[in-house]
């Protein structure tokens, strides 16, 4: 596919949460089609054309659903790349298997990130008691072991205070492959979302900052607090990160900032996801084309829209029991409510979020 | 159904074409699932999470229709009464059968709102040539035949320019029955969108300058360049009018507009739509809320969202083979582009629009 899609065309998305559910509306808007493909029910089947339940083991359903669409993405970094292999047989897949290959283990993500010459936290693989031995005396204390695939919103993640703490944090793991990485007296977490075209042009949303709440996203406030030149030093580490990607699609990146460190250390990467990104959910009410069109425009070969904000906005997520406040929220002059359909409000789990708006400020 | 609709409710929605479409996707917003019902396939069918073709004279399955979600509305004022009272019996019917009666006759419509105490263009009804022949001496030429029920977009009507016509005029209605429209000499055409929650509290959004080819809107722009006194005088016959009929949802009301007329004259109802409309659609671009969202938080129960803008938008439709410039309009810097999905792009048929935003400049 080189030409963009046109109106008419089918989108096949993995994952049926709520991050399908915004690109497949996104998708509506320009008159493209969505098919789902999960092994899981969810919010995304409320608002596409076809949606289907299938494993992501099964070879044959994800031929079949990739053949029936123009183009495949996905709205989760661990889709297993035996799923994004096969269905690039059929469809272009957008973002590419390297994307989702490196984003997948933090190990290679943070390995990757650094070949860069990108600054990120002090890292090590640890595979086993010896491994975490050394890593203490070389990454010190405090420090955040985790697992190098899946876990997400802090799950299989253990702080170590002390190399004491070391051997139950290891237990914790249960074997599986890890990381250690350093604590980095961070003032500000804040994050970019860039979109990259098939034609190679990028564009960047501002950026928020972020607060977290047990390890899960709080707020993401546009404008952040912070400099322009260090804004200008995110642009440019997201898109060395989507050029050596060769992405397609939006890619999310996760900083912790560091008013006081040399220019070059200001920013140090945390994260990356190479997918639309809660931290960029205010795009919906404070841009003209939200994170989730463009990433819509950007897999579908379209130009890609203006990214600029009309509005200041912070974002706040209502996790678990707080969606129960949706009544309240919808009484507010100044704000957009956002609910994700999700049939129960377990603790800790993402059910909508609000976005409170006020004229545009500055930037 | 007092209460609000908490998530995970259904709207039932008559009708499957653009409008229908935008409710659904609105809906999915606030947690809310949407089943469609329509004698025809079309693009709302992509985005909700159940689509029934269906009869609109099949009570049967309108029953079973109705009986499976939580609150009836509809696209388009030409839902059979029937259907509608079928409907009506198994979940509440919003906005209610006297706003559908109402608007399905354009004889009742012009009565009902003159008998408000709102301007209206001079009017007749015409049964047959004898009547015509009456009326032409009291509302005059030019003037326009339309009949009663139906049409729209400019069909089923005919414009008469001397009283020779009347003749042929009469004719090409095939005697139906019809009414005669004096013309009135108008500055502008004016829209409002009103909207109007269970518990009868009352918003609206800017007023737009609408223009028209062909009989068929062509573009809406906000803010209309009109005195404010104007805006204030098209809010108060929206909200009589929609009192009037204890109207629950969005309410169009079109008006043509003198600048010279005296004060009471300055605005007169061309025609009402209740429900969401053409002339509303750049406040999914220039609004926090849209007209979609609010009529949806209206016939929910929920609270009604803020309608004010917070940019100025000219909303230009794309009819027929405009839809092709999709390309092209993608690549402005200013704009959002909505394509509906339509699968042939027939001519006079309503096929997108495309909405230029700029900074809010007054009001």
């Amino acid at each position: 596919m080189k030409k963009a899609l046109a109106p008419g065309a089918t989108i096949g998305i993995f994952g049926s949460g709520q991050l399908g559910r915004m690109l497949s509306v996104a998708a509506s808007q320009l008159g493209l089609k969505t098919h789902i493909y999960s092994d899981t029910s969810g919010p995304a089947f409320d608002v596409a054309a076809k949606s289907i339940i299938g494993s992501y083991d099964d070879s044959d359903a994800v031929l079949a659903f990739a053949s029936d669409v123009d183009v495949v993405s996905y709205e989760f970094e661990n889709v297993p790349l035996g799923a994004a292999d096969t269905a690039s047989k059929a469809a272009p897949l957008r973002p590419g298997t390297k994307a989702l290959a490196v984003s997948q283990d933090r190990l290679d993500e943070k390995t990757f990130v650094a070949s860069l010459g990108i600054p990120v936290a002090p890292f090590a693989k640890i595979d086993n008691g010896h491994d975490l031995g050394v890593a203490l005396e070389t990454v010190g204390t405090p420090s955040i072991l985790k697992t190098r695939r899946l876990g997400y919103d802090g799950k299989g993640q253990a702080r170590l205070q002390s190399p004491l703490e070391a051997e139950t944090a290891l237990q914790a793991l249960n074997g599986q492959p890890a990381i250690l990485e350093g604590f980095v007296a961070f003032d500000l977490e804040l994050s970019i979302l860039a979109v990259r075209g098939v034609d190679g042009s990028v564009a960047f949303y501002d950026v928020p900052h972020n607060t977290h709440r047990n390890g899960i996203l709080f707020t993401s406030a546009v404008p952040a607090p912070v400099p322009d030149a260090v804004i200008q030093e995110a642009r440019e580490i997201a898109r060395t990160i989507a050029e050596a990607l060769d992405y397609v699609g939006v890619l999310a990146v996760e900083f912790f900032y560091l008013s006081s460190a040399p220019a070059r250390g200001r920013l140090v990467v945390n994260e990356m996801a190479p997918r639309v990104h809660n931290s960029g959910h205010w795009t919906l009410d404070a841009c003209l084309v939200s994170q989730f069109e463009n990433h819509i425009r950007a897999i579908a070969g379209w130009p890609l829209g203006p990214t600029d904000r009309h509005s200041d906005a912070v974002m706040t997520n209502l996790i678990g029991d707080e969606i129960h406040d949706w009544g309240t929220l919808a009484k507010r002059p100044d704000a957009a409510v956002h609910v994700y359909g999700k049939a129960t409000a377990r603790p800790g789990r993402k059910m909508g979020h609000w976005t409170a708006v006020r004229p545009k400020s500055r930037g």
